[in-house]
C-alpha cells in the first residue's frame, strides 16, 4: 500500500463520499487510489473554481465535506474564490493539494510557487504531510478540522513523494471532532428579558440558524415576543417557502437596509455577524444598526445556533408550534416579455417540493426570492462572499449531496462566464439541475452602483466596461458546446412551458431566459 | 479631481496604453477616470484569469506594463494562475487591485479579504496607498518597478475612498526605472577562456536572450567556439525561423532532457536558470545538466542578456554575421484526418511574416514547433509556469500589443476550457487572432504522467479523470455562443483550407482541429 491509498481509504472510512478534481501529474497517484476506492465519487470539473464552488454546495447541503483534488498552487489558486466564498458561508470543505515530491522542491521547476501564502487567507487550517506513513493521519486531522462547527476550511498538502512510496506503518485513527460550544443559561435568561422588554426588537438570523428547525424555535420566540426574524441578506442557506417560518430579508443596498432596520430597540444575533452595508459609499454608514438600539449576541462563532434559539424559546415558554406561511394559489401569468417579476412567478407555481434553489441571479433574482416565500418548501442557497462564479459550481455540489432533489440554479450572465465549464459537469455526472441563465446581456448591477458612488455622467468607456452585449452571449450555443439540453425563451408563455417541462423531467438542462 | 483620475492621468503620461479589465462596486471610480483618459485602451475580460493571461502577452511582446484592474482579493485571486506564469516568463505586469474604503474595512464586509496575503506570491512588489494625495505617486512608483529587468510584477492597492476623494496637492513624478545589471569583464573573459577550452559545450538560453538581437550574438558565440545553443522547454518568448540563429529546445520529458544533454563538458548560462525536470518522478533525477560538466553564468537574475552575448561574442573574435536559418520549401501536405505533424505543415506553409504564435497545444503542439523552424520569422510564447488556461488570454495581449502581427494559439482542448471567455473578448476587441483548438478530446499528457508516474494498471475511475468525452466538447457551438466565426475540421485538407483563409483576411476566428 502507498501513502495515497492509506490516505484515500482513511478518508473514505471517515465518510468522505465525494471528491472533485483536476488533477495533474503530482496527483497521479491519488487518482489511482481514488480509483480503486469505490466509497468515493470522483467528479471531473474542468476548473477549478468549479471544483471549490461544488465542494461548497455539497458542504451546505450535506454538513459534512467534500474531498478536492487541486492541482499544486496555481490549481489551488483558481479556486480561491470560491473558497472565499464558501469561507463566508462557512461550509466544511476538505482540500487536498499535490505538490511537488519534497526533494524536488528546491529546484524550484516551473509550477513551484508559496502554497502555504495562497492557501492561508482562506483556509481555517493548513498542514503539510510528513511522510507517507503520516499522510492518512494528516489527511483525517484535517478532516476532523473540516468539521469545527458550523464548518471550516480545511487544507493539506501531499507531496509527490508521500503519495508513491510504500507504507511501513499505516496505523492512524480518526481524530475527534470538536462539539460545538453552547451559550451559558445567564446569557439566555439575558437576552430572554431583554426581548421581553424591549420592542420592536428584531433575530437576526443567519447560517445554522436558518435551518427549518432553528427557524422553528425562532418562529416560537417571535411568537412569544413579537419580535422580527430578519435574516442576512446572503445566507448560506434557508429553509424556505409553504410550513416554514416566514423571515424578512435584509436589504442589499445599505440606504435600503438602514430603513428597514429603522427604529429597532434591540437587535439580537444568532448565526450571523451584525449586518454592514456590502460596500462602503462617500458619506454613508457601514453599519446598519440604528446607533442607540440595544445589541446582543445569542449564537456567535462556534455556538450552537438551534441549540440556543430551542432553550431561549422554552425560557420564553414560547408555544410549541409557531406561525407558519401557508401555501398560495397559483400566481396569475403575465403576458409577453420576461421580466424578474414574470420570471418569480413562474419558478414560484412550479417548483417541486424540496427543490434547492442555488441563487447567483443578481438583479434579477431577487423577484424570484420575493415570490417564493410561499411556494412549495425549498432550500434558497445564495452568494455569501460576493465572488461571482459560484452559483453553477454551487449546484454541482448541491445536487451530487442530494441527489433526490431538484436543484435550480439562477444564474445572471455576466457572473456565469466566471465558471461557464460547470455545465459539462453537469452533463457527465446527468445532474438533476435547471440552469436558468438571466441573460440582460449586462452587468447590470454595476450600472446601478456607477451613479451610488457619485459617478454622475459616465462616457463610452466606463459603459462598456459594464456591458455585456458586443458581442452578444448566446448561452444555448455555448451548452450545446458542452452538450447540455438547452432551450432559450422571450416571452412568459415560453418560459412557463420550458420550466415546466425542466421540472417534470429528471437530468441537466438550461433555459436562457431573454430580460 | 479626484484620486482615481491623478492616478490614471500619472501612469497614461508615463505610457501606459492598454488596460485589461474586470471592475466591480469599489472601482467604479476608476472605470470613470480610465473613461476620460483617451491614451489608454480600456479592455472588458469576462474573466480575471483572461485578465492577467493577456498582461502577461501584452507585456511579452511590448517590453512595458499593461495595466489591470481587478476587483478586491477574490477578484486578484482568479487571476493569480497566469500571474504565475507571468512571473515565470519574467513579464511586466502593473496590477492595480481596487479594495473597500479604508474605514469599512474594519467591518469584514462580505469581499473582504487579506489582499496582501494572496498577492505576495505572485507579485515582486506588493503596496497599498496610503491617501488620495499620494495615490497617483503609488502608482507611479509601482509602475516603475514593474519594469525592473527584464520585467516584473507590481501590485497596489487603491481603496474606494483614495479613488473618490478630492485630490489637494496632485504633485508626483516618475519613478527612476532601475537599470539592468551587467556582467563583469573578468567574468566574459573567464567564460570566454572556458568554451574555448572545453568541448563539447552549449548555451543554455532562456528570457531575453531568445530575442532576435542576442540570438544574432549567441550564432556569433556558436561560430566562434562550436557550442550548441539550447533552450529553456518553456521560454516567454523566441525569434525563430528563416534569417534566424537556429537553437534546439530542451525536450520536455526527463530522460529525453538528459540524453540530450549527455556528453556537455560545459554549459553557460543565459537569461536561464539551469534546467531542472517539470515534475519529479520515483527514482529519477531533478537536476538535468550531467553531473561532470562544468557550469557557468553569464547573464542570471536582472543581467542585461543581450549586452552579455554581444560582449562575449566580441571577446572570442566571433565574426561578425551567425549561421542562419534558411527558408525552406512548402512541405507536402498529407491526406486524410489530422495529425500533429500534418498540423505543423499546415502552419508551417501558411505562416505570415512577423506572426505570434501562442502555444498551449500540449501534447499536439509539439509538432507545429518542430516543423516551423524555417518557416518565416515569428516569434513564439509558451506556457510558462505550467498554469494551464494561458494560451488564449495570452494571444489577447500579444495582439494588442502588436495590431500588426497576426496572432494564432495554438490550444489545447483541455488548456483552453480553463479560459474559454477570453474568445469574447478577442470578438469584442476585433483582435486579428486565429484560434486553433488541438482537439484530442482528452487530458493527453496526463494518461502519459499516469505511466510515468508508477500507475501501471488505471481502472476506470483512474482513466475517466484524463478524459474530456463524455460528452464531447464542440468548440464551434462555444465560439458561436460568444459571437465568434469558427470552423470545425476533420482533415488535413479541410484544415489547410480554413488556415489559409484565416491567414488572408484579418480578425478573430477559431478553427477546432479534431485529432
Amino acid at each position: 500500500m502507498n501513502g495515497a491509498e492509506s490516505l484515500i481509504n482513511a478518508l473514505a472510512e471517515q465518510g468522505i463520499e465525494a471528491c472533485f478534481a483536476n488533477p495533474g501529474t503530482s496527483e497521479m497517484q491519488l487518482v489511482a487510489a481514488l480509483d480503486k476506492q469505490p466509497g468515493i465519487r470522483a467528479v471531473l470539473c474542468l476548473f477549478e473554481g468549479v471544483v471549490t464552488g461544488a465542494a461548497d454546495g455539497y458542504g451546505r447541503m450535506a454538513d459534512k465535506p467534500a474531498l478536492t483534488l487541486l492541482h499544486l498552487g496555481p490549481g489551488f489558486a483558481n479556486g480561491i474564490a470560491n473558497l472565499h466564498n464558501a469561507q463566508r458561508a462557512r461550509s466544511p470543505i476538505l482540500n487536498m493539494i499535490g505538490d511537488h515530491a519534497t526533494d524536488h522542491l528546491e529546484h524550484d521547476a516551473p509550477l513551484t510557487s508559496d502554497i502555504r501564502g495562497l492557501a492561508t487567507p482562506v483556509s481555517q487550517t493548513f498542514t503539510v504531510s510528513e511522510s507517507a506513513d503520516s499522510l492518512a493521519q494528516t489527511g483525517l486531522d484535517a478532516l476532523a478540522a473540516s468539521l469545527h462547527y458550523p464548518g471550516s476550511i480545511s487544507t493539506f498538502v501531499v507531496p509527490a513523494d508521500h503519495a508513491w512510496s510504500a507504507v511501513s506503518d499505516p496505523a492512524h485513527r480518526p481524530s475527534a471532532i470538536p462539539a460545538p460550544s453552547q451559550v451559558s443559561d445567564e446569557c439566555i435568561a439575558e437576552i430572554g428579558e431583554q426581548l421581553k422588554s424591549h420592542r420592536p426588537s428584531c433575530l437576526f438570523l443567519g447560517g445554522r440558524a436558518l435551518r427549518s428547525d432553528a427557524l422553528h424555535h425562532a418562529g416560537r420566540i417571535a411568537a412569544a415576543t413579537g419580535c422580527r426574524l430578519i435574516t442576512e441578506t446572503f445566507f448560506a442557506r434557508q429553509a424556505r417557502g409553504a410550513g416554514r417560518v416566514p423571515t424578512e430579508r435584509l436589504a442589499y443596498f445599505g440606504e435600503a437596509a438602514t430603513e428597514q432596520l429603522a427604529g429597532l430597540e434591540l437587535v439580537v444575533l444568532a448565526g450571523a455577524k451584525a449586518p454592514v452595508s456590502f460596500f462602503a459609499y462617500p458619506g454613508k454608514p457601514s453599519l446598519l444598526v440604528p446607533e442607540n438600539a440595544a445589541q446582543h449576541t445569542l449564537a456567535g462563532e462556534g455556538v450552537d445556533a438551534l441549540d440556543a434559539l430551542s432553550r431561549l424559546a422554552d425560557y420564553l415558554g414560547a408555544p410549541d408550534a409557531p406561525e407558519v406561511t401557508a401555501s398560495a394559489p397559483p400566481y396569475p401569468l403575465g403576458e409577453g416579455p420576461v421580466d424578474a417579476n414574470e420570471l418569480g412567478k413562474v419558478i414560484a407555481n412550479r417548483l417541486p417540493h424540496n427543490a434547492i434553489i442555488c441563487d447567483e441571479g443578481a438583479t434579477n433574482g431577487l423577484g424570484a426570492f420575493l415570490l417564493t416565500g410561499n411556494a412549495a418548501p425549498h432550500d434558497w442557497l445564495t452568494l455569501t462572499g460576493g465572488a461571482i462564479g459560484q452559483g453553477l459550481p454551487l449546484a454541482i455540489g448541491a445536487a451530487i449531496a442530494c441527489p433526490a432533489q431538484k436543484v435550480i440554479a439562477l444564474e445572471a450572465d455576466g457572473s456565469g462566464m466566471y465558471t461557464v465549464q460547470a455545465l459539462w459537469t453537469m452533463v457527465r455526472e446527468k445532474l438533476d439541475i435547471t440552469v436558468l441563465i438571466l441573460n440582460n446581456r449586462s452587468y447590470a448591477i454595476l450600472n446601478i452602483e456607477l451613479h451610488r458612488v457619485g459617478v454622475e455622467t459616465p462616457g463610452p468607456t466606463a459603459l462598456s466596461l459594464l456591458d455585456l452585449s458586443n458581442p452578444d452571449l448566446h448561452w444555448t450555443d455555448i451548452a450545446h458546446g458542452m452538450g447540455m439540453h438547452a432551450v432559450k425563451v422571450e416571452t412568459v408563455a415560453a418560459l412557463d412551458q420550458a420550466f415546466e417541462a425542466a421540472m417534470v423531467k429528471k437530468g441537466p438542462s438550461l433555459i436562457e431566459v431573454m430580460l
